[in-house]
């Protein structure tokens, strides 16, 4: 059966993430099996490269599925273009080899968490930012981030509390940008954990108005015990920026 | 008693315009007065600089209310921005000059229009923009709106039926940028009819679309007939940029 890579925006807003949950059509993954399964009258299954949270963005998710059609890839495109709802967006989709899989082919992903400082409104991105009033010291945060970048064990960074698989992970960059009244942080990296990218903004958020030092940073890792690390950020501010293969 | 001037921004997706009707609290004036009466603990009237449709947006509208009350500009300031919702903002609040009237001293207003052209998706604005997908030509466009400017009679370009004031109007200019997928129309004139932007844009796209020839524009001003005249786009495109004084 022919292979297909699907690249994917969205507002996350009022979905409750990507993972279908039973048979509800209220997560992204449901939506795209239940819409792809009628145009292609056959039971078709979805693989994200991974989850995204209620209420997390996507600019650049990609998602796999196999399916025997005589569609071509441009009229399985223009018919989900017409069918998905508006804050769902098909950005591209082509044949992929066929062992091309959106999860397990993944090499690396790019989150950005976008914070809004300013006592000025912002009415019309407000679904995409988080409202954030404190005053943080960037040059602490950035040195935190020096320290957090590596091929790390990141289980104090992570939700979930009991773990099959391992929670190493190398995160390959944290870049902070002072863009005035918003601060934007991108995070690159192999793989992500549950909740790991709102995390390791809480802690830096934490660092950046005193509570926490980056020299701590170091000692939270090693601890693996999520209660030493900072408190886990709003979704909204989350957007999953760019899959790599 | 001190005399106000608030400059407002928002989301108009889910309130019915600006202009308040019976006691309910769907509409932008509405809300205000409901909430600056019950801060100021007086009856406050808010006037705006005009009105906006349903669904229109704003970046600088104005508004000017008097009220009696020991608060200064900026705690009046500091209340609106802790009780408005998250789809309103107040941008700043200052004391204004006894006799300034947001709708009467006004000299100008400058509207955006956004027209969304690609297939690809823009989930992120999609409340902001109309999206629209025939092609267009965009000399014809602005040939045409060469020949809109100027001091005229726009009643072809108004959706009311009755006209107890002058329909003349002074369009100072129509700019029409090409921003890649989107096509972004700024209208900037002394006051506008109702509907007068959404109706100029309707017809520019019916030239664009080859339906009407730019050289049509003067028998539509002269015949004072809206059946002249283009379609009235929808209301979400549209944003008050600015208001001048």
């Amino acid at each position: 059966m022919p292979n297909y890579r699907l690249t994917l925006c969205y507002d996350g807003t009022r979905w409750k993430g990507w993972q279908k949950q039973g048979n509800t059509d209220n997560t992204i993954q449901g939506k795209l099996e239940t819409l792809l399964s009628r145009l292609l009258d056959q039971p078709v299954e979805v693989a994200g490269s991974g989850r995204t949270d209620g209420g997390t963005h996507a600019r650049g998710q990609v998602a796999s599925f196999r399916a025997k059609t005589d569609w071509t890839p441009q009229e399985i495109l223009a018919g989900l273009r017409q069918y998905l709802p508006a804050d769902i967006g098909a950005i591209s989709l082509e044949e992929a080899p066929p062992r091309f899989h959106a999860r397990l082919s993944c090499v690396g992903k790019t989150y950005v968490y976008r914070i809004w400082r300013s006592e000025d409104p912002n009415v019309f991105e407000r679904n995409y930012l988080y409202f954030y009033r404190e005053p943080l010291d960037l040059d602490r945060m950035r040195r935190a981030a020096d320290r957090l970048v590596g091929r790390r064990d990141f289980r104090a960074f992570c939700s979930l509390k009991k773990f099959k698989k391992s929670t190493v992970r190398t995160l390959e960059s944290i870049n902070i940008e002072d863009l005035g009244p918003e601060l934007r942080l991108t995070f690159s990296g192999d793989g992500f954990l549950y909740h790991m990218v709102r995390i390791l903004v809480g802690t830096l958020l934490a660092v950046g108005r005193g509570e926490l030092e980056p020299e701590d940073m170091e000692a939270i890792l090693s601890s693996g015990d999520r209660t030493k690390a900072g408190e886990t950020v709003p979704a909204c501010g989350l957007c999953l920026e760019e899959v790599r293969y």
